[in-house]
């Protein structure tokens, strides 16, 4: 598990479904590895990729794509032509423009300050990538299941504290957020209203014809706003020339992640019960992304009447209180619930101030998405230790939930199993080596991870502490049309779904547990960096298949 | 009358009724004039407008308002916060960029070309400008009535070639639409399918109390797309902040104008009955309003299932043909309507490539939006002799019709009009004397009036038939905030109210007459052209009174 997606700033892995059977596709073969019997094939090396690498889109304009496509997406090997496709493309960028599939221009200084300046597109598929309907299924059902558990795991205040004893040694964010967590548990402070919109971030392994589950988002997890408009997108595109293109838009899920997410922050509201209070959103000072989270907003205020604010956590340290009653005012405002669209990485937290602001919001009553504990849950190291044997258990009682959970969960390691530590120096091309530290750090792949390793045991134990090692899951890639800055890339993509979805229980009472939408996310994949339009992701929507 | 409005050049007239009952307004009072007995009062100087100016709407950052209103719309005094004021233009902002209220911004290169890319939100007033029910009933009332008199009008070759004869020698634009009429009536060809979308644009004149029609567009009638969404914006607003503002959203008439404007296409589409065949819209080969236009073609599509392309003149030409049936080809697509948002400017001809494509275009069966005629019948001068006496008798039979009519018309003069130059040379201030070309020169007042008629006279005959003189109208003014850039501005404004109307015939059979629609435009009234915003205007909408 590990930090949100926000700020355009797409965490983004691979999935192994083919985004299209294009005739240029060529796929990994069979290898063996410590979790399946299947033979090691040594073409897999060609489809390296980074699960929890997050890398920025960029805005800025990009050369002339160098090869407009000349293959059709839906398994036909009919070739569609330069000027139906130009169409489809204007078409979709018309679209685009209409409905508010927008984000900041970095080109422009004042997009990330200012609604309504320096728009462009968000980057998007022109077409919806393709999921077998097993897999999506399988999704959908997990995500309540990590709703509850998310929530059982939240009130275990000493599971969390111990977890991350050591982590906090080397990750001074993931102490900091433990800190206010035990300061919280000292003064007894409860939290009766809990909201979680969470994101759990799945790829398909094509080795192992398994779904993986990457991270799940406990806090920010962004795009609720413009993933359901890429759903739309798509269904437009598909209405109009699913024909040509051999793709048929009912195959596209609706996804109200928007609506859903609005609805569960409008509940939690009503929850709180304080009828002239509002909704404060944490943003950060720049947000390029902010028209994903005015999506959020707007709908909050036009379907469900609830107002919101938003503040910087500097803002609130300056502005805000909280009252002896619990309630926490911010510029004159009671704050019934607190949405968190920044917090997420150390760069949040630049000084003592923003600290402050994070402590106050957890000591006062308003409703935290996410409170303290739920964030904690969310860090990679709580992801680890679910994976142990007989920790799910702990917190679920259904052993067909611990099973259908525990399915998605791929091998995940600390360095102080020395079993598996010999195991990746031996085939350090099966594992990734992620750092634990929380918002940043490369992960370690092939044999740079051996090294690693042989450098971290000979500094000791706290060297060791600081890393996780990770199954590596294996993606097919194939061709999508990548669509940014107004220009259309042929390039060879990994795609990552995600499934949001909405939590909120008052005491004993479940109020909302539900999936809420989803997100697919397509990325250049890195057998293919060195293109035009190397290490760049796009929003995109799910074809079932 | 007078060519259309496109590419964000807002040709805009000031209008009497004033926007709001702000405080600081003060009203030109009663004054002589040779159209009514009321007295003249020498503060009249101080209203200053020019009916016909066509002005383009800078889209560069301006500088930072020095004055963040402090008045409140509605009529009351009560002063309204800075912070209310920010938290009303913030949600205005985020709205016109979730829902489309977008145009082309100048500052980005490929803005005007590519979509999706450099957009910035629409120049819009924050709050809907308040109009007297009988005036808005009067121009709704008048809209069916142009769409038959420009009808019957363009059916009278005679008429307007006689009308234009002395034109075409000082305006070779008019004279050129002139030869394409006469080439078109030797071929005895005739246009059965008759389609015209037309505005209506109207201000209030204080002095009179009159509604008076400052000119009629025929061609490439603007902001039907982006029009309708600030009708939206504005009752989104005041379902939000109405109580604060002291406004009803339910008094902002629905505007449907980009509905209607696509199901008169799309009927036109159906009458000419060809399944395969496409609207083709005529485009300036830079476009930053592209976004108003796609709004209709969105529709078209969406809604009507009718497909459109997009092609400049200089492409008709080199890429379209007639086939022997008159059909339309360009680019391999039959063309059933031709669209015109190009073409009614000068500018749009620079070359005989494009004269050559407006010929093509008017000698082929494509039902035309709008047909050599239509066009013809929108200039200037055509609508000053309809102003004639007995004129208007000629082409309506109905004498309730013709008395509606008449009652919007100005006082309007050729100069061999004796009396009229007398009077104007005496009394300057009462008139405007405008260039009869089409899409150039900028109108003169005051008593440059008299200097330029001195000179006229002295010049001889065809000099004075290249200026018609109008009555000069009196608007009120008052304050707006006009937001641009991010940027909201308090501003001494004017508006011009435009009433959209569809008309559409196959031989005898009327289709469709009605009115569909409304724009209001606000620009900073010339009283105050020394702000920091002089010379710009913003779409508005209407607020009944």
């Amino acid at each position: 598990m590990g930090v949100g997606c926000s700020h355009l700033s797409l965490s983004l892995s691979p999935s192994a479904f083919p985004p299209f059977k294009a005739a240029t596709t060529s796929r990994p073969s069979r290898y063996t590895n410590p979790f399946s019997s299947l033979p090691l094939n040594s073409t897999y090396s060609q489809y390296h990729y980074c699960p929890y690498t997050s890398f920025t889109m960029s805005l800025a304009p990009s050369s002339i794509p160098s090869q407009l496509a000349a293959w059709k997406p839906g398994g036909s090997d009919e070739v569609l032509s330069d000027e139906f496709l130009e169409k489809v493309v204007n078409d979709a960028l018309v679209w685009s423009a209409l409905h508010g599939l927008v984000v900041g221009d970095r080109s422009n200084s004042r997009s990330g300050k200012v609604p309504g300046v320096g728009m462009v597109h968000a980057p998007f598929a022109l077409t919806p990538t393709p999921l077998p309907i097993s897999y999506w299924r399988q999704a959908c059902e997990l995500a309540p299941l990590f709703n509850e558990l998310v929530d059982r795991v939240s009130l275990d205040a000493d599971f969390l504290q111990n977890s991350l004893s050591r982590t906090k040694n080397v990750d001074e964010f993931t102490g900091r957020l433990l800190e206010i967590h035990l300061q919280m548990l000292s003064l007894d402070k409860k939290e009766e209203i809990r909201l979680g919109l969470h994101r759990s971030d799945y790829m398909v392994d094509s080795e192992t014809d398994m779904l993986y589950q990457i991270e799940l988002n406990t806090i920010s997890s962004s795009f609720p706003g413009l993933g359901s408009l890429v759903a739309d997108l798509h269904r437009n595109v598909l209405e109009h020339y699913g024909k040509d293109l051999g793709l048929d838009s009912r195959n596209v899920p609706e996804n109200p992640a928007v609506n859903q997410f609005a609805k569960a922050l409008a509940k939690a509201w009503s929850e709180y019960n304080a009828s002239s209070a509002v909704v404060m959103v944490v943003v950060q000072g720049e947000e390029r992304n902010m028209y994903d989270q005015y999506w959020l907003s707007t709908v909050l205020k036009d379907k469900h009447g609830v107002a919101s604010i938003r503040k910087t956590l500097a803002e609130i340290d300056v502005r805000g209180r909280v009252l002896p009653d619990g309630t926490l005012v911010v510029d004159g405002h009671s704050v019934a619930v607190v949405y968190f669209r920044a917090g997420y990485t150390p760069n949040d937290y630049p000084s003592e101030t923003e600290w402050r602001a994070r402590l106050l919001i957890e000591s006062s009553s308003a409703v935290k998405c996410p409170s303290i504990a739920y964030h904690l849950v969310g860090t990679k190291k709580i992801q680890q230790e679910l994976a142990k044997p007989d920790t799910l258990e702990r917190f679920v009682e259904n052993k067909d939930h611990v099973a259908t959970l525990r399915k998605c969960f791929a091998g995940l390691w600390s360095l102080d199993n020395d079993e598996i530590v010999r195991t990746a120096m031996d085939k350090p091309e099966l594992f990734v080596l992620k750092p634990q530290r929380e918002g940043g750090g490369n992960n370690i792949y092939g044999t740079d991870v051996r090294e690693m390793l042989i450098k971290l045991r000979n500094e000791g134990n706290d060297g060791l502490a600081a890393y996780i090692l990770m199954q590596r899951i294996f993606p097919k890639d194939s061709l999508s049309y990548l669509i940014r800055d107004g220009i259309s890339h042929t390039e060879k993509t990994i795609s990552e779904l995600g499934i949001y979805a909405a939590y909120l229980r008052n005491k004993d009472k479940v109020i909302i547990n539900e999936q809420s939408g989803y997100l697919m996310r397509t990325k250049v994949s890195s057998s293919n960096e060195g293109g035009v339009a190397a290490g760049f992701a796009v929003l995109d929507s799910v074809y079932l298949t």
